[in-house]
């Protein structure tokens, strides 16, 4: 079992992509001394991410990437691409830095958005793996169809990421299961911890067919936060899935990722598991916080609504929409909506 | 589905039992108007536990009972015992303060030290419960066997609290299955969140048959927590286990739980997540890290350690022993014990 850490990637979020060298080294030192095979570096959103709009990171992706490269002794270096953010020339200059696996990710119905740039790296004869976001809006077939698309590609490997913290364990096995069956590369599951189920729904991947899973020391990420690299090293362990990663090794990474980033780690808060029961994308929450207050309207009411009019990322706009509409409505901080609550949680 | 809020008895484990009746009265009210069914009170360690050994709570017994149960309008209020830190005379003053449910908790093969308090409070008509703790060191027939008796004894509802939070989903739906096989009355689960998978183990309690699942706000609660209560809410509705529980509601009071109690909720650190491999009872933390940092012992061999000796509450001074032990052995901070690690994870 391939236990792939974002902590220097997906937990820049819990940061404000704030990392600096020392941070990123002594991150990436700790992880690989406890053997964790992959360790995954960049702007929260992937390369060339950094910007006004995402949030500018402390350093540039070739400081990150030079950085993590010269504190990796054996583990392996990969770096995250969503087609729009990055380009083509990003990926070049990571792979020029030494990236050893780089995942493009596309929403989960657009598979076809990341055909150039794996056909690209493969070219180049760098491993690329293909990652379908906001995994809970599309069927088990579905997303096995989707992820068939990713290999024919050439992509090494195939997955779903539960970006809205959505998933419970049983759709989780049902998704991986399905892809399972259709790929023949190994099958990735990341997971977010809105619902409190991240590690639990790792390990309903792993059972299912899933070759790689994702975690962050201590859960940094967006939002609720990641699954857990050092509690899901030791449950993996336990349950059986070897992960040649050093249980010890990995308290100390988490420890110091504690110490050096923020001590306080992400949790599940009201926003947070209303945004994972709503199925909307952790990068909404602070746009939707820094709407609804002002206007007088109940965040949740904003999140229920987005997840009704199934908004993914890049549709920020509908946030105001919402709002406004809300607010105009008369529906704000009513606390009446037992209906739409209802429907939030079917 | 009952869900049983025992934010302000194991929830004060978080904040070492100092929550004054501000805190009590708005915490009661906000469940109280959520709908939860029942809100338990008191020191962490249950009626009559405020002590120097224990810690002192901030107000006594009388006080908390008599804040909680003018603030409850429709929830009934739940009490704790520990057969040793509280007597009979405690249970006769918290019935006489409104305690419509009191638990009596003892080690998980120990039924038997309940039978008298049981009885006890059968003959005065109040609803009297038996639980099991340190669940995970007992087999699931041996739990039912247990449970069977604390049934017997006239318990009008027996469960287990996985006092180390050792298990995981497929551990507690065994053990509960069991139980609730061999018992009429209601099943309670209780769990602690050291490996991550509290939310999951309860959902899987409530599969196999548990009617009562305990949770605390924020998963206030000893060391990594408890079951994250206004998670478990939605994910159990969302299953299709309805709780009767308003989602803003509990929101709400989950809200009121991290401005008023403290604001960063507790999570599995290396001592708790090392903690619940080992299967040691979170009571144990503060003790072990001041008796190993200074001797220079790794707390998480005298974790594996205590594990490996059965240590159950009470044997505190097993804690000294195993460090002296390990501190003279010079087997301290080698950072070489894969053999340990491994069983501890095994």
């Amino acid at each position: 079992m391939v236990v792939h850490d974002a902590t220097l990637r997906d937990g820049q979020h819990a940061v404000a992509h704030r990392l600096g060298v020392a941070e990123l080294r002594g991150y990436a030192e700790a992880a690989d001394a406890a053997g964790v095979p992959v360790v995954e570096v960049g702007h929260g959103l992937g390369l060339g991410a950094s910007s006004l709009q995402a949030g500018r990171a402390a350093v540039s992706d070739d400081v990150m990437l030079s950085t993590v490269r010269e504190a990796l002794r054996h583990s392996r270096m990969a770096v995250f691409l969503l087609p729009g953010w990055g380009t083509s020339a990003d990926l070049d200059r990571a792979v020029a830095h030494g990236a050893d696996v780089v995942r493009i990710g596309v929403h989960c119905t657009e598979a076809t958005l990341a055909e150039r740039h794996i056909g690209h790296l493969r070219e180049r004869g760098t491993e690329a793996y293909g990652v379908l976001m906001m995994s809970h809006m599309a069927s088990p077939g579905r997303l096995a169809e989707e992820a068939a698309l990713l290999a024919e590609y050439g992509a090494s490997g195939v997955g779903i990421m539960d970006s809205a913290g959505h998933l419970l364990p049983d759709d989780v096995a049902e998704r991986i299961g399905a892809i399972a069956g259709a790929v023949d590369v190994p099958v990735v599951f990341h997971g977010h911890d809105n619902l409190g189920c991240a590690v639990a729904n790792s390990l309903a991947a792993a059972r299912a067919g899933a070759g790689v899973v994702d975690a962050c020391a201590r859960g940094f990420g967006a939002g609720a936060g990641n699954t857990r690299l050092e509690v899901l090293v030791p449950v993996l362990e336990r349950t059986g899935f070897a992960t040649g990663v050093d249980l010890y090794g990995v308290l100390d990474a988490a420890e110091f990722a504690g110490r050096a980033f923020v001590p306080a780690p992400p949790f599940p808060d009201s926003a947070g598991i209303v945004g994972g029961l709503a199925g909307v994308v952790a990068a909404f929450r602070q746009h939707v916080l820094r709407h609804a207050l002002p206007a007088g309207v109940d965040p949740r009411d904003v999140f229920f609504e987005l997840g009704r009019r199934q908004a993914v990322a890049g549709q920020e706009d509908l946030i105001v929409d919402v709002v406004a509409e809300l607010s105009s409505s008369g529906r704000a901080r009513t606390g009446a909506h037992a209906d739409e609550r209802k429907e939030g949680t079917a």
